[in-house]
């Protein structure tokens, strides 16, 4: 696996279960997956050489990001690398213009969007046209690189769209533009591909961001009809079949005020959104990833509960002076059911370092569920006990 | 954790969600455990110096298995170092006589035993009136350095227990008889404990033995009364908190024909009867053990469904020529909610080389889980797909 983030951290707990040791690429020893593995090549993942290297002798390679530059992995493709994702199929993770172009082409809901990628004078009118079309509800993206909020600015209007737009072009970011849609909320629909084109989708969750990254998952969408969480995992499936994934595939969506569903992201690899999977599914993403990448049949996508969240552990603003390892012992005292995952990283405000599930016993409400899981996360940020969220108050 | 084997494997993937790197010694680095973690000392567990090398720097020594010489252990107590089970409590798990006398003290029921540690003919006379006395219903136990089925003979009658009696007196093992009990079926008991003194009962489980090992586990032990259900526990919480016990500790029992329970062997570390944790109960065995060596509190032991199966996967007399890939590859396609467990170790006939754990969905019987769960089992082993286990032939 290419990364030594947390996502291969976790793909590692798997596959121990399936009786292999990961071997992970990792930029430093001090990596969360190279913290735990027995098995780490330290290199950069956009060196060709230290590529080659983690590939020799490996049945497959895959992914914890998608950072790995296109052409290096055609390379290895040349040489008889399993790339998994493939190349063609990664590219459209890596590019949000081809993704986007791809999509319409496929005939999927996709927002209005526009190539800002040529020269500035002619982006900027491109721009304009595009803004003045769509009555300013305007999101700028970088093609390329973005991810956790990094490479969008949401805009507010045409001065602050001109003004993104301006301190963006011209350098080596390629830009973008994408109608805002009014939305209702974000969906996760995530499914998982074998090369033998097997495809297996889990429950449909809703995502709730909070600047610009995944904050908490709840699985499944609560309220979500029937109807449109087959037709989102249909077009999940879909997709990962067209354009040939292998490995889990999350497709971020947005369901509209009107209950539409638009795709938002693509990632090809195990993501975010999933992490509810290793308590809340009878196969967790880890897992499921590595049987897809192996080629092995995939597993049950059942949950094991009828309502679980997660939610995410972040670097708090001032890190608290209680340690992490006397907030983990305060939070056991008071949630015995609390499901921790810390991914041995510093704290700094934002980051992701850990994660927490909590399991909805027979009978349990989303809401209440909610609230444990993100009073967990909070108390473990900022060493805070709050009521946690209020579903009364909060988004 | 001393010990490189499967029981370090599978805690060093709870030790992973807690932000750690589980240290192991292992003999060597193709055992289970050395494979997967990136923190390896090679050496024996019966060498001092390897033993301080692995705790130098370490929260808190623990182990998997029981073979490490007391002395070392009181040696490295006096050095310091947080032993966990403390040498004062894993005494009583490394020595049956030991045992066997501080369980009669504390009132908890055992089968009659007679030491016959001393000279040969004195002990010979000694097993022969306790034989006498107990109409030759008679298990002749090594007291110390047993694990499945070794260092144990069930003995058919007076002739065959002298034999054993005279195989194996008078060298380097330590014996000791005991009554053979008329038993219904085993059960284990399993409990963790913290330094701090808190105790957490899993369910009790009935535990199927082939050849003197554990080949199945079902959880809970079906049609056990609640009233044996809860004495079992207490009895096992009771005899933790009276060892000093710190970490897991299994307490294997018999159910007599006539619905009683007596205790048969210790175990102070993750234990085969606590496998169908990992994919059955909130908190894993694993997970639990970790806490209770590190002073967390400890984590819920609710079942996570009504019924779950663990069967071990055994090495076959003679080892397919399909390899084990290919077998997963089988059994994933049959089951996708098969939760197999490999330990990277080559195949020999009767070693335990895997397990897979079935949990039952709401309202599945015993009866049907467990025969899901042989027939993986079965098939992981010989790549024979049988009707597994049939409720109406086998045991």
């Amino acid at each position: 696996m290419i990364g030594g983030g947390q996502l291969a951290r976790m793909t590692h707990q798997s596959a121990i279960a399936l009786g292999e040791c990961l071997r992970v690429l990792a930029g430093s020893a001090d990596e969360p997956a190279a913290q735990v593995s027995a098995n780490v090549v330290i290199g950069a993942h956009d060196d060709l050489e230290a590529l080659r290297t983690a590939a020799e002798g490996a049945v497959a390679l895959t992914f914890d990001h998608e950072g790995v530059p296109l052409a290096h992995l055609q390379a290895l493709e040349a040489e008889g690398v399993q790339v998994r994702p493939p190349s063609a199929a990664l590219h459209f993770a890596q590019d949000k213009m081809a993704m986007r172009r791809r999509l319409s082409e496929l005939g999927l809901p996709v927002p209005d969007f526009v190539d800002l990628s040529g020269d500035v004078p002619a982006a900027r009118e491109a721009l304009i046209a595009f803004g003045d079309a769509h009555d300013w509800q305007v999101v700028l993206k970088a093609v390329s690189g973005g991810y956790d909020g990094r490479g969008v600015w949401i805009t507010s209007g045409r001065d602050d769209a001109l003004a993104a737009f301006d301190a963006n072009a011209g350098g080596d970011t390629i830009l973008m533009a994408e109608e805002k849609v009014a939305m209702a909320r974000e969906l996760s629909a995530m499914v998982a591909r074998s090369p033998f084109g097997q495809g297996a989708a889990w429950p449909v969750v809703e995502t709730v961001q909070r600047k610009g990254q995944c904050a908490v998952v709840l699985a499944p969408a609560p309220g979500l009809s029937e109807e449109s969480a087959q037709r989102a995992q249909q077009m999940s499936l879909q997709l990962a079949d067209e354009l040939g994934v292998i490995g889990n595939m999350a497709m971020e969506l947005f369901e509209t005020v009107d209950g539409e569903l638009i795709v938002n992201e693509l990632a090809m690899r195990p993501h975010n959104s999933g992490h509810w999977t290793m308590d809340g599914a009878v196969t967790s993403q880890f897992e499921q990833h590595l049987r897809a990448v192996l080629d092995y049949p995939l597993g049950d996508t059942s949950a094991r509960s009828e309502v679980v969240v997660m939610a995410n552990i972040l670097g708090a603003e001032d890190a608290p002076a209680m340690s992490m390892d006397e907030r983990l012992h305060h939070l056991f005292a008071r949630m015995p059911d609390a499901k921790v995952h810390l991914y041995g990283k510093s704290e700094r405000p934002d980051r992701k370092i850990g994660h927490v599930n909590i399991v909805g016993l027979p009978g349990a409400t989303v809401d209440d569920v909610r609230e444990r899981a993100e009073r967990a996360a909070t108390w473990m940020s900022t060493a805070v006990w709050t009521d946690g969220w209020d579903p009364h108050t909060a988004s």
